[in-house]
């Protein structure tokens, strides 16, 4: 049976499984990561787990054709991390090379939020599209972007850094260094940012009851689940972060036009408030052409997401 | 000998060029468009222009290899006109099968823009580099992306719009229906515009007696040359101009990431003013390691880029 290692490496945990070629896992196991004990011994850690993992479910290791994974930070060529951001591995870390020889396999290397993205084309909510994007909103917010069923990768491994992109000029400083960025408005600290801003001078809402009266409780689920339950502030914090949002995805559509829009992250666990906000807003933002056939989704592979895109780095070379 | 013919179908008039695997052009001529006469005609007029030009140069139609045509218009899969802007073909105007019908021949169809961005990556200024974006600067502006060597289409052929990005929520309203957008200040009509609003408040500026003080004589290249000698109302104009071009550019770079930015079109031969003028402007709009290793450059092929872009639809396939 061809068989494809897919391994998706976290801060914290590094998740690791065997997939068949069709994107299913066949058996799947979550190690710490622990990067401080340095890139050989993480690399090594994780492919005696896959060995382990063979083992029990009888598969020969000449049967893993090859081994993807996904990895936080700008990947350049499929192969180094410019910047290991939650390692200390250092700048410009060559990731295949030392999986390759740990491994002695095919490896392709891929940014954590592209892999994602892939993963989510091949085997969840873009199954069937050519060119999607996929947005995880959490603590940021980024695009995984692929156009004919490839990663934009961009040149240094920046391709897709949309939460950079200026949406008002004389707004908040980013953690980037850019003034404006549409990160500080639509993602989880952006939101709140902004609720505290507006609280200051409304205080008849529930958000403060949840809260009791306590902002540094305030959490980005807060704001939508008083919105959807019609506090008038919460609203006009969730419809300003639709604006906000919608003029991102319009830049994005007008640049990029893919099929589907599809969220993930934490932020995106709100629902429809969210896609039904940007919708309102889009028209704004967004060319006629680029918005009349678009779909929006939500993730549908939720944690498996990163190692069936890891997988799929090699799968989808293959095909 | 291996040969392909590159056909530019422009509003006015369409070149025609037999051209060589390395983009050599053999052989060219421009004949007029005259779509009024029906696609059919048109068509037909310029394969049998090609037939002549082969007869011309002793090249047997036999060998041929295949048809590219840049046509304006979005463009879908490379066969579909959406909406064929220029001429009274209709929506939904089949090129290929047309081209395909009356040459007999393998047919590839671009849009003029994404064409002219391929011809200049494969042959002029982007020779070398796998991710470009050419921008032509004129009436309007747009971006023609190459990613790993293929034209950035998209879904509905609205791929690198990047003209209308909205760039200022509360600026001026756009031909496409949006507010705000990139077009409405770079572009040789936005530039024109600004500049008049700012001439009506300051007299102190040559530009009002290179126009003998009739404001309806102003041209976008006037205020380029005044801002070259000194002229500091147009010095203002054209800083502003090159503030909101960094917007854009700084956008797409931190959504694409491109290795080169190839200027193009009319504004452009105002020359380095623009590019120093970004580059000024850059670092408030772009992530940096976007632009540490960017490079900027002018387009090489003038009139030519057409009719080689729309060959190496072909040419770059057969590779």
């Amino acid at each position: 049976m061809r068989c494809f290692a897919g391994i998706d490496v976290g801060g914290t945990n590094s998740k690791i499984g065997l997939l068949d070629e069709n994107g299913n896992i066949l058996i799947t196991e979550s190690i710490k990561t622990e990067s401080n004990k340095g890139p050989q011994d993480t690399i090594e850690r994780i492919w005696k787990t896959v060995e382990k993992l063979a083992k029990e479910i009888s598969v020969n290791i000449e049967d893993i054709e090859g081994v993807g994974v996904g990895i936080p930070g700008p990947v350049v060529d499929e192969s180094i991390v410019k910047i290991a951001a939650n390692f200390s591995w250092g700048n410009d870390f060559p990731a295949k090379k030392m999986f390759e020889e740990i491994t002695k396999k095919r490896v392709k290397i891929g940014n954590d939020v592209k892999v994602i993205a892939l993963g989510e084309q091949l085997y969840g909510a873009g199954k069937g599209y050519k060119n999607s994007i996929t947005i995880p909103i959490g603590t940021g917010i980024a695009a995984g972007i692929i156009i004919d069923g490839r990663i934009l990768a961009g040149t240094t491994g920046a391709g897709g850094e949309f939460g950079h992109i200026v949406i008002n000029k004389k707004g908040h400083k980013c953690g980037c260094g850019l003034t404006g960025c549409l990160e500080t408005y639509c993602s989880a600290t952006g939101i709140v940012r902004e609720a505290k801003i507006i609280l200051k001078d409304n205080k008849e809402s529930t958000l403060l009851e949840v809260v009791d009266n306590d902002l540094d409780k305030l959490e980005a689920y807060h704001i939508f689940e008083e919105a959807k339950k019609k506090d008038k502030i919460a609203m006009k914090i969730v419809d300003d972060f639709c604006d906000n949002l919608a003029h991102g995805i319009g830049t994005l559509l007008n640049i990029v036009n893919p099929e589907i829009i599809i969220f993930a992250g934490g932020v995106s666990k709100a629902g429809s408030i969210i896609t039904d906000g940007v919708k309102k807003h889009l028209d704004k933002y967004a060319l006629k052409m680029t918005t009349e056939d678009l779909k929006f989704a939500f993730s549908e592979l939720g944690n498996d997401a990163g190692i069936k895109g890891a997988a799929a780095l090699i799968i989808n070379d293959l095909k």
